[in-house]
């Protein structure tokens, strides 16, 4: 193992996703015990709620209550400095050979016995648009093949508000959503049960600081209000929203579920896996202009499980591939004076490559159903089923260090009579 | 004075919008104390934690702490049953003679000297688009003279999410936006403050009742989850919208601010101002049936008010214009399974009439800028200056009953450097 490994006493798989250079939050239960914050290491759960009323946070020195909270927003709203030297102790109780920590074994917590909840009390939720092939596959669909991407969208991290109240963790399942649809060559709309459901692979990521409204965060100052991300489902019924969508954008298309993984990855944590962004052309505006390394080199993909559990593969992406970065969604978002709070989540739009297998949806795999995926029992998929389930995973991975956001999933069940 | 009019024995003006028939609640201070839920009656508010701390809330019996309190959340969350009680108790306390308040002048308090905050805790916020008259004069200007209306509008009540942190209370000064637009004939943007800044007046109901996330609420029972209504200024920037809203709809041109009237008049205290709504042709699907009045008869109007506060008043609608009514824009919002909160805000969508007075903003009453209108001091605007404060005020009147909403005003200020 390289030297800038660092080692945990508790032991884990090399494939691990929470790697002690991870260290993600999440609010969990045991036994439908209270809720409580905690962070996932290998295979287990640390209850900081437990660490912090040993005294064992010597340099943050957090009050224990912070921990025995439904939510992250009050962690959170502690600011950066306060969550470095809560991850500095975390990091320490967890790689030191005395670590007081090892005398306290109830603490540590199998993360097969804990029941995860949504992580953050969603304020705000706005979804971006900031893949180019992805607004390029949707464009050539249903636009004009030549002319794909509208006129903004080079210059615009376009994004539109969703809804906070239908955002769910991951396990919850989802009712197929009922409502207006159009058949082709109709005049008049029909309703009934979407036929049309999709996904769509996006991360999300979650505001720690927040602002006045009237003033605006610079772009390179955007990562100091980004606590950490997380993985997003951003479930679609195609047909609701191909008819309802003009000129207001998509609304009961999209609001009745949007689906988180339950583990929050810091920032911090994704420092290593740093890259540049693909080049943007033109050039955008000056407020728009962003320094240094600001996409993330994030593993992804998307599987599809049918009734019986069995698995296939529909999707395998990255989160590199985003022409708008996470900093100039945050600095266009607030140009205009609109304020942020802690608890904030921003989607990233669908996460789509160049290539088809990395296309970030149903619509684009399946290309507007005409092509449809086989499944490993032999089946076939133009749109999602009854009783799909649907699961997303994210990993970054370098020189030995792996840093992943677990999985986010969602199963579909029949729409109710 | 009618018989079915009620008295109270505080004192008011015939004029008065808060009369003992109205009952608003909205969230005070006075000299920075504590925040504190109140009701308007004449020119006074009476502190209902004084009242209640009193014991004089014999009916319904709801403890004190529920009114020291920043918003009325908790309040509402209490349900229509218990606030009826709360309802009754306090209109006995004003109109009875033998009334314990009137020992209790210190919970009388001259609404001068209170200072109002936003009364909810916005949870999601929705905006509509329900008036034909406004979407027709939109699809004019900006789409096809001929076939104005889109052909989804008369089957959907057409909606997009807001944004919830942006929203603030009336009396809140407003700085101009700054974003990106795109002069005329030009390929790029440019970046600079929102030259074509505009209202839209808009009325807003609250939710009382919150729903589990799958589920809806039936036409016919929506008005069982409205706990009241406000008046809302929808401020737009109609350049920044412009560039910006091709293919995912409004989004910086409308979420740097959104302001509310303090005081949310109850559903109850609106029922003598009922009314039938326009027909609907074609006839709208079953789940968006409407039976009975569902409109209200509540006059609108709009002033421009100059930096040495001369006004004008550019604008007279009614509530009662609407296309589709708050239970159908609810009915239709739910019925995919989306969940309602206490504290959720949907927005009418700007209310505009048939006579060209009664349109809801300058982007119409200007036309489009082709039409400036004259204002008092001799100037003429085609949409809001700097230092203009735009008030927006309602009223419902019937057979010597009034209800007022008050007003909902705010100022421009010149955008930041």
């Amino acid at each position: 193992m390289a030297k800038h490994v660092l080692k945990s006493w508790i032991k884990y798989q090399e494939d691990c996703d929470f790697s002690i250079h991870n260290l993600p939050y999440g609010v969990f239960s045991v036994n439908d015990g209270p809720k409580k914050i905690g962070v996932a290491i290998g295979d287990y759960v640390v209850d900081l709620f437990a660490v912090a009323s040993k005294g064992l946070l010597t340099k943050s020195n957090i009050p224990k209550t912070i921990f025995k909270n439904s939510f992250l927003n009050p962690l959170m709203a502690l600011g950066k400095g306060k969550n470095a030297e809560l991850r500095q102790d975390i990091t320490k109780l967890l790689s030191s050979r005395i670590s007081k920590l090892r005398e306290l074994p109830k603490a540590l917590i199998p993360i097969e016995n804990v029941e995860m909840h949504l992580p953050v009390k969603v304020t705000d939720y706005t979804d971006f648009y900031s893949s180019k092939e992805h607004a390029t596959n949707v464009g050539k669909m249903f636009r004009d093949p030549k002319n794909a991407l509208l006129p903004n969208w080079r210059h615009i991290p376009v994004g539109y508000h969703g809804r906070a109240s239908s955002i769910i963790v991951s396990g919850t399942p989802i009712r197929r959503p009922k409502g207006q649809q159009i058949p082709a060559n109709a005049k008049k709309p029909i309703y009934g049960p979407c036929k049309l459901l999709d996904f769509e692979l996006e991360t999300g990521f979650i505001i720690g600081r927040s602002t006045e409204l009237g003033s605006s965060i610079k772009c390179n100052k955007a990562e100091d209000y980004i606590f950490g991300m997380v993985l997003l489902n951003d479930w679609s019924a195609r047909d609701i929203q191909k008819w309802e969508y003009v000129p207001l954008g998509p609304f009961l298309g999209k609001n009745f579920a949007s689906s988180i993984s339950p583990w929050v990855v810091p920032l911090e944590a994704l420092d290593p896996f740093r890259v540049a962004g693909p080049k943007q052309v033109p050039a955008v505006l000056p407020y728009l202009k962003s320094r240094g390394k600001k996409n993330f080199d994030i593993n992804l993909e998307v599987a599809i499980k049918n009734k019986s559990a069995q698995e296939t593969i529909v999707c395998q992406s990255n989160f590199k591939y985003m022409y708008w970065n996470m900093s100039q969604q945050l600095a266009h978002h607030t140009v205009n004076g609109c304020n942020v709070n802690v608890g904030d989540l921003y989607g990233s739009g669908t996460i789509s490559g160049k290539s088809k297998r990395s296309y970030g949806s149903m619509l684009e795999l399946s290309w507007k159903g005409t092509k449809p995926l086989k499944m490993i029992d032999g089946t076939t998929r133009k749109f999602i089923q009854d009783y799909d389930t649907v699961v997303m995973r994210g990993f970054a991975e370098k020189r030995g260090i792996r840093v992943g956001f677990g999985e986010v999933s969602g199963q579909i069940l029949p729409a109710l009579k």
